[in-house]
């Protein structure tokens, strides 16, 4: 049995001025290898803390795996405190150096020896390159373990622990493969999730899974030991024969990337039309990379006034039904298909909160309007929570809604 | 100085497929005592593990705050850790098992033996009710430290630790006030702000800080012993004297807030326009609450086409100076003005990568364009980091540069 922890330094996670994600996204990386991870823990920036903290990570398992504390501040202390621990020195990496002389030349700013802190690693160490950052990760053997420090942007960590360490894990410790899957469904209560996953997973005893919500997209994860592929593939199966179009495809992880993937085979462009969503729909799917291929673009329209003149919405229509209808919703997705000149449009209208509620239409009330050419759909749905939840549910809602209405086109 | 350690317990967060925030909504709370916590470990369900972990937590600190695994299932450890690592049994609380069945009365359900479970404390403990669950937490003493058990639940464990467990910490080590503050910084580079700061913070050495960066907006914390308050305020009026309008208005958190406030005194409306960033300005000024008072509208422009007629961006611009450049910003700005009939309104257009860039134009380029009435102004900036950071730095940008604007008017 291999063992695993995970170590995150930084003051504003020991206060909790910043939550700790890291410590997640690795330990779920790790998963897809047989490593029994044996806790996270959180420390701050004294360098004497580090130090007792990653000894004693290191006695209770064979990979440490450290993030935050490389970079150029005085709270950075990581590199020194493995240097300590090690009984060795700093030594400056100069592929890091160069790299980083470059980076400022560039942008005609100078280095100081704040910077030069950052290109120093423990001497002896093996170097992970940051190719999206300035301070380089490394790797030390002490006391029979393995020691993997990274930097603690996300961004850079992700990608030094993808492109470098989980490699070099695989390859060190000659790790049985064990099968991972995860499956995202849409549109369904997470307890409802909860009860069909539970019988369909009673077969397979070599199965476990766990379930986790965001957003109104609901992630199974199923883990299973060496061998059981066979076993894995046919639980993924039925999983699909009872959830159909609730279920995105497998490899995907949000219902924008298969929307986006969706209209790009169809050779279909897509436009938006918010109200209360705020440009949240338009902002996801525009950070799908190579959205510009189908999205046209959006507008959010905030006051009544912009419904009418950018939508066209008939001023008669919002008096009528009220700004938050169907009737609005769809007049807004027309207006959204005709101004962008877009094969499909989606429209949001409704109340977000805190305020704006009545008893006829209460906090959480969303009208969504859909235009597929001529053709048009409008639905009106209620959602539990606060102004964040309400606007995140509301978006996963309208672009699945999207999504499966293509794949039953 | 007392010392705490927050442990939380479940597979869930030990695997990464749960994001624990429990630890840091604790030592949010825990900040505003004379406490220094050593570190947050987060275990498993198991009992052994469970053991250990608060044995090591408690050998460390004079406080020791877990929460889950109080609960039914099979997987809830935590209650018969403590009473074994105590060493002593488990007591039925009846005040909590009468409420259970109450509770399970009222809704018609069988109580079972799994039920039963929940309302178990370690014999000699004191009890800490839950009013909104059904499990009690319970309050222990272990080798000189004070071991505190919370539901994971995160609404029940806010409402125990705020109600029962801060008045009885501070009744019971009787803290001395600390003093907390924090400021927020923006278009500055963190080397920057850290050396700053490190200068002003040279006099009070009863004052302690950390920095941190998201999104180009740069959070410093101070904390300070008790009576250092008049200190703090110094401290706090030098920061404002070098920072300038770069420092947000203390008590605020994002820039969009104060933006949207300012605009509100100012009786200003205001629109946005965007390319890159698809969205996410129109998304992060909606996010506040109110916001409606004062944005009219954004339009998210990704099609050349829909730059041209949305957005009234002449052909000619985008053909002689290309839809990444000053003059399609200004006139996006000028566009997004008119057609939102707003006083003000921000422009972005730029490459967010990963593709799409050039020599002269590499991935990061970001245009933007200001309208304030029939002023104008714009700016290019070079950001780095992927498509995701890129973006978020953008659109904070954006926002704060016409927070500082509406400031200098």
């Amino acid at each position: 049995m291999t063992t695993a922890t995970i170590v995150s330094t930084g003051e504003e996670l020991l206060s909790g001025s910043t939550v700790d994600r890291n410590s997640s996204y690795i330990a779920q990386r790790l998963s897809c290898l047989d490593v029994t991870i044996m806790s996270h823990v959180v420390i701050g920036d004294d360098q004497e803390r580090i130090v007792a903290g990653i000894d004693a990570a290191a006695l209770q398992s064979d990979i440490v795996i450290i993030t935050g504390g490389l970079g150029a501040t005085d709270d950075d202390n990581t590199a020194a405190a493995v240097a300590l621990l090690c009984g060795t020195v700093l030594d400056r990496d100069d592929n890091a150096y160069k790299r980083m002389l470059e980076y400022f030349s560039i942008r005609k700013r100078q280095v100081t020896d704040d910077d030069i802190k950052m290109s120093l690693v423990p001497r002896g160490s093996e170097v992970i390159h940051n190719s999206t950052g300035l301070a380089p990760g490394f790797i030390v053997n002490h006391a029979g373990s393995c020691i993997i420090a990274l930097p603690g942007v996300p961004h850079e960590m992700k990608q030094m622990l993808d492109n470098t360490v989980m490699p070099y894990l695989i390859n060190r410790f000659r790790f049985d493969s064990v099968e991972n899957t995860s499956i995202r469904i849409v549109d369904l209560k997470e307890s409802e999730v909860n009860a069909k996953i539970r019988e369909i997973v009673k077969p397979f005893d070599t199965i476990s899974w766990g379930i986790t919500a965001s957003s109104g997209i609901i992630t199974v994860t199923f883990r299973g030991a060496a061998g059981t592929r066979r076993d894995m593939e046919q639980l993924i199966d039925h999983a699909q024969k009872i959830f159909l179009d609730r279920m995105l495809v497998i490899g995907i992880s949000y219902p924008e990337e298969e929307l986006i993937d969706s209209l790009d085979r169809l050779n279909m462009t897509i436009s938006t039309a918010e109200s209360c969503t705020g440009g949240l729909i338009s902002k996801r799917l525009t950070d799908v990379p190579g959205a510009s291929r189908v999205f046209q673009g959006g507008a959010t329209a905030y006051s009544n006034a912009s419904k009418i003149e950018i939508l066209q919405v008939p001023d008669a229509l919002i008096e009528t039904h009220g700004a938050v209808s169907e009737e609005v919703a769809v007049s807004m997705a027309q207006g959204a298909r005709k101004a962008f000149a877009s094969d499909i449009a989606l429209a949001t209208t409704g109340i977000a909160g805190p305020g704006g509620g009545s008893a006829m239409k209460p906090v959480g009330t969303v009208c969504f309007g859909f235009a597929v050419r001529k053709h048009v759909v409008t639905e009106t749905r209620q959602f539990p929570g606060n102004r964040e939840t309400i606007r995140a549910v509301s978006s996963t809602y309208a672009i699945d809604f999207m999504r499966r209405y293509l794949i039953n086109m």
